[in-house]
């Protein structure tokens, strides 16, 4: 008798991605595709901007938590403890999406998470636990947490049901947009990018999808091009603080397959990103999510006249600390 | 033989803004409506967010300016010279209007015009006339420039086919959301607000429309609840950049028969909105955008429950000049 596939470490498949659609099905916002004219003038492209950040808890990660969760109960799992370890996104959306169907959640946070996504995580009714910065400390803090409480990890991106969730925001994006010539989203862990990847090559195979990071978090571009699977011991100093960890064992292997090239942009590029995203479109995203734009902005997503869709990931900045209103705020 | 009625200077009808609205089809990008479940839980109503700060030149101006020139062109004029005096949006709308339909135009603005609405008409490729704040000094620059150069006005919103244009985007959002109990826009010379209402009370005779402006411009609600026109004879000094003007009469016709009421909010209030919105929901409002949001965040915007509309009528800022951001921005 063959062994069941491991619903949770196998590379997950676009049927996947489409079972998650079934099940997040008006339990997460269908987020609108926005264009801008003045962005459209500015880089000669047309571009569609998929808005995770009005997404719940205010990122894109709400998806693949939920799915998670929605798929261990269909398996018949009684409600317990989850636990994970979070830069903060997903974080609050584990913990939103635990009270939603009635678990209760556990997350491991580092200390220099940003204050707007802790006090997002404790929106949500979990107070966050730190640990010191870096996967290693924050594997090792779950770890205990497991052991000790017997809760049941939901890795961040390390996790089929979590990366499926996380690819139907492209589904969403390429069912409302088809004609796409290139898809892009930002990486950190991996799996925005691997789901968007496989909604990307079953819904519109001649699409391009282009990962993008900034240049002091490599990994994964690094990974790409060589072959092999790098990380960071120390977490990479960049303003996207949802890209400081490494890139995951799964999404690498759909990477290798389904995606066409990982991009790198300076840190300067991204704040200037953010404030064109402000100013010519009135949207927030966070430092993360201006990566993509970043690279758009430079010329190195498609070509003039080519439809180009751009997965906004999140919004969730703290004013007082965003870099170029130079952390002076006042109330 | 009965006299025509006026294009420009009868009072509209809701005739009138489903024309325009035909006109507009196609040519004005239909904005998205916007929820915040953040938003809602805060509130405790049902919000949805018509999002102007999204259309052309960052305003809902564009949609009268543009339904003006193309009721005139159906007319049968041959292109020529438009001007208008504005306090910055429309006169950026008008001027993008122009282009579009090779009409020339000539924009008279206060010379406390803020630099983002300045360099918003400027890039339509009209240089702007600067005058002296108040109304009676746009008025006489303009009627300069119509005696001198043979221009044609299209006023602000003492003008049907302005009015009529500016209902759309009340259509637009009624036809999306019918069951609205409550519409709200923010009130200035009240052309919004005016064609606002006659989208309602002809689609949604139920929704009660409510105007808000700034307790700095309180005209509207002073002529509206004394039943007289008044207005100021110099600008009051609202953050509110749009809505330092008074009531028109045309307008204040459509207020007394079509608007269920007019509130205020403090400087503060509105300040507040504007930061809510952008924290909470991602958005960046102008200061003007923020009045109705915070009526709403007052709890003085329908009841718990009730399904509440809001028109965000632009988001053309100054990052640098933003009150809640201190004036401190680095590039």
């Amino acid at each position: 008798m063959l062994n069941p596939i491991d619903p949770i470490r196998s590379v997950p498949t676009f049927a996947e991605v489409a079972a998650a659609a079934d099940r997040l099905q008006g339990r997460v916002v269908r987020t609108p595709v926005l264009r801008s004219a003045r962005l459209d003038a500015r880089t000669g492209r047309r571009v569609f901007f998929k808005c995770e950040n009005l997404q719940q808890v205010g990122a894109f990660k709400y998806r693949g938590a939920l799915n998670a969760l929605l798929h261990r109960q269909a398996s018949g799992a009684a409600p317990g403890l989850v636990a994970t370890h979070s830069s903060g996104n997903h974080g609050a959306a584990l913990a939103r999406a635990a009270r939603e169907l009635g678990w209760d959640c556990a997350v491991v946070v580092p200390r220099d998470t940003s204050p707007a996504k802790l006090a997002n995580i404790r929106a949500q009714g979990v107070e966050p636990l730190l640990c010191e910065p870096g996967l290693a400390a924050r594997e090792a803090a779950t770890s205990r947490l497991i052991a000790e409480r017997g809760a049941e990890l939901v890795h961040p991106f390390d996790d089929a049901r979590v990366i499926a969730g996380q690819g139907t925001a492209a589904l969403e994006l390429l069912a409302e947009v088809p004609q796409l010539d290139v898809l892009s989203a930002p990486v950190g862990g991996g799996g925005l990018l691997g789901g968007s990847a496989l909604a990307a090559r079953a819904m519109a195979p001649e699409c391009r999808v282009i990962g993008v990071e900034p240049e002091l978090a490599d990994d994964a571009a690094r990974s790409f091009r060589g072959g092999e699977r790098v990380g960071f011991a120390t977490p990479p100093p960049t303003l996207a603080d949802g890209l400081r960890g490494s890139i995951g064992a799964l999404p690498f292997e759909l990477f290798r397959s389904h995606v066409d090239d990982v991009l790198t942009v300076s840190e300067r590029a991204i704040v200037a990103a953010m404030r064109v995203m402000l100013e010519e479109c009135c949207l927030l995203i966070e430092p993360s999510s201006a990566v993509p734009v970043a690279a758009l902005l430079e010329g190195r997503l498609g070509a003039p006249g080519e439809a180009v869709g751009i997965i906004l990931s999140g919004g969730n900045v703290d004013l007082s600390v965003c870099p170029f209103l130079a952390g002076r705020t006042a109330s």
